[in-house]
């Protein structure tokens, strides 16, 4: 198969900070289109791969899943793209398109595994993915999203990690008008959980651990902001609400969060993955029929759903630009949630 | 308020075991029925409250919740029933009725809370409510259920509890026909979840410890067992599941279980009380969008859907009939799981 050199930028130990490298993108299939990527995301999960924080990962590897380019060329059976046209493309880049799954559009729970734009299996070339944080990549069709003309785009990448994310258990769950969510923690999952839920007309309250988040969440759309900590606030908000996006990523106790669900509501959980630390109790889950969830990302019709949404609504993340070259100090700041609330990589520094 | 003498049968300590006495029972109010009780079910929640095992019992304590009976005097608003008529009782004998919960007919998660049929605050009398083990029983008649002509009636009593406790969840989560069901645990509750789930038309399996039960439950209505200490028949069913229905009453992991349901897919507890040890894992929970949830017992609208589906599809309880004076020894084989599948009490023992 042909192939093309393409710059990138990415780590080839578990060790070794994110440098300047070169990789081979496949040329375009009939099927495909090539993007210049002009902004990429720096997620959560960009940093445990380069470091193999959950295993797995095969060096070298190139980060990025919350990308926005240009297209540049297209393969001759491409009929919703074209050359000069804004695309996006998230966390996945194929799926077995046959099972049940993805003929609902489910493609993050495709039975027969989907690709993940970075550190998954290369049909094409064999080896792994290659992500957003390089000069450009090629995609079938199916994973490029359109982006709406109004917004804004570096603070449109987030949209297709962290705001897909959120958006999905939103939609999932029925979230409209008058439904009362709450979101725990302030990051750039949580960020988006709150415009998007602000936007599809919810109440929507803030879980905080401190009060110093207050006039930050009010202006991202949040109607109340209770302190976790405050005994008096928890009970405040005991038995109210539909539905809870738990964004922590690390172990936490959410029985406390549970007695505020309303009968009938949901937690959901997309940030922590491991075990649920104190023990959950199932008081509370059985005698108000309360659920406990999980959900990751989101199909492909539901991303471009999300960014025709945003469009409408004028909905995009709150980010902070930088250069590729300042990845590694962007890493060390993340960890300190240093960030309000997403970097987003303006990847014309790759050029210089 | 005009009282009534009754002969009943119950405890006076925690340490004692249940024997006749006599408890007062009101007049008829206009709004309610007299029910003269033909048959008792033995619940688990009998055995655990008589011996306090929950905390919470104030003594003396008059079990049972699983009533059928004739009614024998009406009030003189009561227009849903008439003297000689069949009517049943469940859990619950009253609730605020003015909640959003009580208006949609979820009586069971009354915000206000409901009142139980026996243990509970007794609105007219003062103490607590008596149960079923007794001659007769006054109810407000909007919690008294009709009964269909053509069932069984001492097999008709556990459907009050055994039988609405897995119908509510199974009618909550959507199962009709194809739908892949699993239950976990074969007792009083699960082999009621499975002749109701085999009603509905789904595809129903039994998770049992051991092998001996496969036979009683395909007889049930299971079309599949699977050993659940067996790893190759565990993996064999992964991904399965729409709804898994756990009606084990003791601490377990349900993890493995977890494991066994299809995305989007729902494991329910409605028999354990408590930490759930060993820890949830969220990453199934996550990677599939799956959700554990809890459950109880149902609201009377659903519990009358339960006893007329139960008639048209002629579906009731396996039981035992017992005299009043066996309940010490049948307690005793209940915590033995020695009962096949419900105890229930012939209350004409009781004039003897
Ligand atoms: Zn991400
Ligand atoms: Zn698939
Ligand atoms: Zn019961
Ligand atoms: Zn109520």
């Amino acid at each position: 198969m042909q192939t093309k050199n393409s710059k990138a930028f990415g780590a080839e130990s578990a060790q070794a900070p994110l440098k300047e490298m070169n990789i081979q993108r496949r040329e375009v299939t009939p099927t495909d289109v090539e993007i210049e990527i002009l902004y990429c995301g720096v997620c959560h999960s960009d940093l445990h791969s380069a470091r193999n924080d959950w295993g797995g990962t095969i060096y070298p590897v190139v980060p990025g899943h919350e990308i926005v380019g240009r297209i540049t060329k297209i393969g001759n059976q491409v009929t919703q793209l074209k050359v000069g046209d804004i695309g996006a493309v998230g966390c996945m880049v194929d799926s077995c398109g046959q099972c049940d799954s993805c003929e609902h559009g489910h493609e993050q729970y495709c039975r027969n595994g989907h690709t993940l734009t970075y550190n998954g299996p290369d049909k094409y070339l064999g080896g792994v993915t290659y992500g957003g944080y390089s000069e450009r990549i090629i995609v079938d069709e199916k994973f490029v999203l359109k982006v709406p003309k109004n917004l804004d785009l570096p603070a449109v990448a987030p949209l297709l990690c962290a705001g897909i994310t959120t958006w999905s258990p939103l939609r999932h769950w029925g979230v409209t008008k008058g439904s009362k969510v709450a979101v725990i923690g302030l990051g750039g999952l949580g960020h988006m959980a709150i415009k998007l839920a602000h936007g599809l007309g919810a109440e929507v309250t803030l879980f905080s651990r401190t009060p110093n988040k207050k006039q930050d969440a009010l202006k991202l759309g949040a109607h109340h902001v209770i302190i976790s900590t405050d005994g008096e606030q928890m009970q405040s908000v005991k038995g109210k609400f539909d539905l809870i996006i738990d964004t922590v990523p690390y172990v936490h106790d959410i029985n406390p969060y549970v007695t505020t669900l309303n009968y009938n509501g949901t937690l959901v959980l997309v940030g922590y993955l491991g075990d649920l630390n104190p023990m959950l109790n199932t008081v509370p889950l059985i005698m108000g029929r309360k659920s406990v969830a999980g959900s990751v990302i989101g199909g492909i019709a539901e991303t471009q759903e999300l960014l025709d949404f945003c469009g409408e609504h004028n909905i995009v993340s709150d980010i902070e630009i930088i250069n590729i070259q300042d990845i590694n100090a962007a890493y060390e700041r993340m960890l300190k949630s240093d960030v309000k609330y997403r970097f987003v990589i303006d990847m014309a520094s790759l050029k210089k």
